[in-house]
């Protein structure tokens, strides 16, 4: 069914694109889950800022979401398109807008093209700090898809 | 930052748009919650098949994917891209392969490409029933963006 995939990235070269998509993609889809044992999974896209070692995201502080996110610090992010993606499992701190520096908020309105200060809606900010991230495109790559490990690239620029 | 989208559509058309994307992508964003109160999200591409109704994944049963889904009979899916998504909330029914069909083991295999039966890695079948199903592509597409309820299109052919 499917045609022949090329050859397994390098682990550099996945590295490489996955920063490439961390500075220019738009959007990012977001799993979190309760503190509870329902076990009621949420996933939503939002869009994204990196700096070079964060994600900055921003969504109503009610939402399931801003609520999963505040409780329980975690998520699971997935990045690109389905055969040539990028999962990141992160730590989450959560930032009000009072807290947030202009800078922040200003960078985050600018590359987002939405700005939660200026909404009536109260929104929350979330830092995410990927702790694994992981990079493949089909099934000849899931052998060493792993580049970051306990919050530290394994793999060098 | 962003060009100004289209109009929304109809709730026809999203119905319908809906429904050539179950029946013609090849694989969907699966995002799982443990049955603990740990908040330990999942997610992960997997490729499936849609029947009319349900749709059929499989996943091996040791995986997180595979664990969760049996454990909570709960899933919410991502299909599309971030900016023309379908968002499904569904029920899940865990079928062994002992208790999968031949025509249905068969035109899995067949539609994905891949073929669980033949493979060593023990892996389980999933039935998704839609109770839920969303879909927008820009900010002007929220408002309309339900399209099932409690497993019933609110939205005729």
């Amino acid at each position: 069914m499917t045609p022949q995939p090329p050859p397994p990235r390098t682990a550099q070269q996945r590295k490489q694109d996955t920063l490439h998509r961390l500075e220019h993609d738009d959007d990012i889809w977001v799993a979190t889950a309760p503190d509870n044992d329902s076990g009621t999974p949420y996933l939503v896209p939002l869009s994204f800022l990196w700096d070079g070692s964060t994600l900055l995201l921003a969504t109503p502080a009610a939402s399931p979401t801003g609520r999963n996110l505040k409780a329980t610090g975690r998520v699971r992010l997935g990045l690109g398109p389905t055969r040539d993606v990028v999962m990141i499992d992160g730590t989450v701190e959560t930032i009000t807008r009072a807290e947030l520096s202009q800078e922040d908020g200003d960078r985050f309105a600018s590359v987002t093209g939405f700005d939660p200060r200026q909404l009536t809606t109260p929104y929350l900010y979330f830092r995410v700090r990927p702790q694994r991230v992981q990079a493949w495109r089909e099934v000849n790559e899931l052998t060493g898809r792993e580049l970051m490990r306990d919050g530290e690239w394994s793999v060098a620029d």
